[in-house]
């Protein structure tokens, strides 16, 4: 997947979703060597099928860490590659980079050279590792002790979104790919989110192996706290609350940093915001755990993001 | 479409298929400036459910002209345009690159600048150009009067296969793409085939407008003749038959050379194709029309197909 630049920062990404697509995106212009370490939670849209109908790990957070590393300067490719179908009775859903993954995992023969042939396609900038080769489902238990099953029905959420998530976990048991332990092993930082707390952080931090290389590992532990709470998974959190679930998956003491957003913003982007029960996240008492970086880190416009300059800038002060 | 290069020899190639995949990828190394002609006329498999589906041109016959003409290196990515899904409900039977090229007309709007974006991913030397941006439908009329509907119907042959196709015609209209024109005008020679003559040559042909941008043009236009008859199309044609249709539909003398291999297979290459009632096209009297050039164009192995070195070193010493 790319020889190794020993002279260069080993910076490693953690996540799935739009997160780890800001952070990606906003460490690709420097100088370092990026490897994205992304979660095989995902189950719903065109990736369930797929995974489903294909027997393949869930190709949509691998093509978003790949458009986000990619170097293309071709625009269209990159909307081909994010293009969902919405004709075509056998076609409609599907995206268009997840059939590309699903069609090189059939030629190659394997899910990892398929990665890999992608990213010469988009002439990607690293290496995109998933976190495991195993096929598990995610499962949450809830405060009441009921338990749900797939990571849309967490994520959308399909169940009484007011009852607190109590833990996750993968079943079958999910061991770690060697390729991502090998990246945690020789990172000098290792970035953990921003994203949904239970289905695109924690479906990393569970798999077996995950916890233990992470503690190994001499690189600096920075995780990047949400900038809105979400409805069904982290109601009322503060940047505390996160941290304390993420101590609780690996450990205490396994984060070093934690970023956390301080800029409010203005009452019109936060009534959206309010139609779905999200809130501003707030720092909460954090003298007792990792250092807080405490600054500005949301976009200036548009949905209430991370902005990808601010925190790369945020991160390279640290690494 | 990439700026012509005045000083290079323009060759325009028509037809489709896997006779224009071979003429393409024969002349491709050589420093001329190629545009190849597409037929519109496919209407069967992964294309004729996009064309239904989505109302687009059929790009099967787009997609191999442009991976003959493709300069990448990337073997993977070739193989990934081939590719054909065989599993999924959906997406059983359908062509990753047809896919691809239907989603490119979708971002794009149009199916010309879908196929100059699928010609940049691909790194295409010269052109692909449709014969015509209309959407008709391919019919033929048998010697005994009965009509055949769609090109698959035509190719497969869905009817009786003795019958002799007496003539055949698209409707609605179709119109010569005002590109196509520009690139028969402007050539210095036309390639007509090989490929099946009813179901490859001939749609491009009876497309309005083309014989008088043909005759109108200073290119010298060559035609190659098949190396084999095809069962329900050209039962027991020597070269002079495919001449006569071919001057059918273009005028008398509209041809200046034809191409006609002498190089008779051994019996074992020939016994396969007895078996589908395909049978060794001989020359036939050929000393009244375009001038014949005569010569080994068979592939040394394999299916009896042209050989792509033997076609481009016999169509350049005509140039």
């Amino acid at each position: 997947m790319g020889a190794r630049n020993g002279s260069k920062k080993r910076i490693v990404v953690t996540g799935g979703g739009t997160g780890v697509y800001s952070v990606l995106t906003g460490l690709k212009p420097y100088d370092v060597d990026l490897t994205a370490i992304v979660t095989m939670a995902d189950d719903g849209g065109s990736t369930g099928i797929l995974r489903e109908e294909f027997g393949i790990l869930p190709p949509g957070d691998i093509r978003r860490a790949l458009l986000a590393l990619s170097r293309s300067d071709n625009r269209i490719l990159a909307e081909l590659l994010n293009y969902r179908f919405r004709e075509g009775t056998g076609l409609r859903g599907h995206n268009f980079g997840n059939l590309m993954i699903t069609a090189l995992e059939r030629i190659t023969g394997n899910f990892t050279k398929a990665i890999h042939e992608a990213g010469k396609i988009l002439s990607v900038k690293g290496r995109v590792v998933p976190v495991t080769l195993d096929r598990p489902k995610l499962y949450a238990e809830l405060e009441d002790g009921s338990t749900v099953k797939g990571e849309t029905n967490i994520d959308i959420p399909n169940h009484n979104g007011r009852l607190k998530i109590k833990r996750i976990w993968l079943e079958p048991r999910a061991k770690l790919n060697p390729a991502a332990r090998e990246a945690l092993l020789s990172a000098d930082a290792i970035i953990i989110g921003p994203g949904d707390l239970y289905t695109s952080i924690m479906p990393n931090l569970v798999v077996a192996g995950f916890p233990e290389a992470l503690k190994k590992s001499g690189a600096k532990k920075i995780y990047i706290a949400n900038i809105m709470t979400k409805f069904g998974e982290t109601n009322n959190f503060r940047a505390t609350d996160f941290v304390r679930a993420i101590h609780g998956a690996l450990g205490p003491d396994a984060l070093d940093y934690v970023l956390v957003n301080t800029k409010r913003p203005n009452l019109g982007r936060l009534k959206k915001y309010a139609e779905e029960k999200a809130m501003f996240v707030e720092a909460g008492e954090l003298s007792n755990g990792p250092m807080p970086i405490f600054g500005d880190f949301v976009r200036p416009k548009g949905f209430l993001r991370h902005d990808p300059e601010k925190l790369a800038k945020a991160i390279l002060s640290l690494v």
